[in-house]
């Protein structure tokens, strides 16, 4: 049909990644790749909207577009979403975020996924790559040292802390800082003096590898293994990961899509976050 | 009688910090005179034995001494707890460890305070200083708002994060990351270049100041003032309290001081501290 085709569109519209530079764009398939390969069968089409899919304002200086997955009822995947934003600013600087993440049910209590590139110039990065848990750690030690101790996730941390162009990134939102794992990578790459070459070679030869491995952690650790989840446990999972996935929105979406592409899209894309979110 | 007067004369050893330079010195004293100033009313005197208030190894080459105060039964203090720590390395270097926290009782669920700090040489300083929260900041975003937001509490981390000669210290326990509120100042301060004296200017000015004013904060908005606690809440706080002092010992004492000090002064200083933990 007609729409079908239309959402095939746009959706492919998300794949291009026509702002990210080569070797980021690459890393984006790669990574988008990967999880849908592996879940595939878990996975429900994308439904959106062709005009959630892909949404720019009116003097196209801002264009973003959405993929979102939700998992089929049975499995342990609530939804992968994937997205990139691209604004340019009045200063003359364009902003691209680009993200993907996965969440999990309350039928098992594993991490969740979360990667995120906030880049507002060629030679400048913010890099957010975590599996947020989904227990307080400091009441379930044990959670701690199965899925980030026995799985070695600091070393990916510090693989890349110690790139000399790298510094801890503090994230402004102090709900998003507890939210974040103890192993979370979230930092900051400035490349001035190497140029945009050099932001592409830490990409593809540093932060590609370790992407990979981390999302390939997940994978086997987290997406697809069974857990054990108590009747109370799982309705304490289903409070908590609301909660996360309200005050993302809130924080997150609730003021930058606004800012970036004016009231009445924003509301739109939003509202087409939240059904999945609350699906 | 002999004992008390022991007594005495140890816990004054641990006020005396021989071992520090004056500013740290002074700021060591007080902060501990600020918090016992304070709470004096609720605190019981420090019943440690005397070796437990002071203890060196048979060499002589690290020695310690600790002060501990129980809260009155009937007040929302379980403790507070100052200790330092002094050793002289193999290297010809030497190792010292003062800090002070105050730790309180299921009545409330106002954060912990604690400050620590490193130093293992004139120029080189880790700096420990949190209100470590009693409850999942994710599951209780009200409780972050009204302890971290509201006490602007990220003032002071910022503070100290903007010194030309800190930066951010990553702890080597997952646990103990997770422990930490996400205003937590945990930050290594090196001045290489200005030497001891620039150290000295740095506690005096910039550290000292901080540590007084979230200090304050903890005495004003945690230790001194009511909160409603529920019965529930109560059963979960309490849970949640054993375990972090559990594997405070197990992961901050029961492995350096053996190293330090022996099997059998290890073994005597944390039979104290768990007493005390477990009151």
């Amino acid at each position: 049909s007609a729409a079908s085709h239309m959402a095939e569109g746009s959706s492919s519209k998300l794949k291009e990644f026509p702002h990210l530079s080569g070797s980021h764009r690459a890393l984006m398939a790669d990574l988008i790749g990967a999880i849908e390969d592996r879940l595939e069968d878990r996975l429900l089409p994308c439904v959106l909207p062709p005009d959630v899919e892909y949404y720019r304002n009116q003097s196209g200086t801002s264009e973003g577009a959405l993929l979102v997955r939700s998992g089929s009822p049975d499995s342990s995947i609530n939804f992968i979403l994937a997205s990139w934003l691209h604004s340019q600013l009045p200063t003359g600087a364009s902003l691209n975020i680009a993200s993907l993440s996965a969440y999990l049910r309350p039928s098992t209590d594993a991490p969740n996924f979360l990667i995120e590139f906030i880049q507002s110039s060629p030679t400048s990065l913010i890099l957010i790559l975590d599996l947020p848990p989904r227990k307080d750690p400091v009441l379930n030690p044990d959670y701690l040292q199965l899925f980030y101790e026995d799985t070695r996730l600091d070393s990916y941390r510090k693989t890349i802390e110690e790139l000399p162009e790298t510094r801890p990134y503090v994230m402004s939102s102090l709900y998003f800082r507890s939210l974040v794992s103890p192993t979370s990578i979230i930092s900051r790459v400035d490349t001035e003096s190497g140029g945009p070459e050099r932001m592409e070679e830490i990409i593809k030869n540093h932060i590609g590898p370790v992407a990979r491995d981390v999302l390939r952690v997940w994978l086997n650790e987290c997406a697809c293994k069974e857990r054990e989840v108590g009747m109370v446990e799982r309705v304490d999972l289903e409070q908590r990961d609301e909660l996360v996935k309200k005050k993302t929105i809130d924080i997150d979406l609730g003021s930058s899509l606004p800012r970036l592409f004016g009231q009445e899209i924003a509301d739109r894309v939003v509202a087409a976050i939240q059904q999945v979110f609350e699906a």
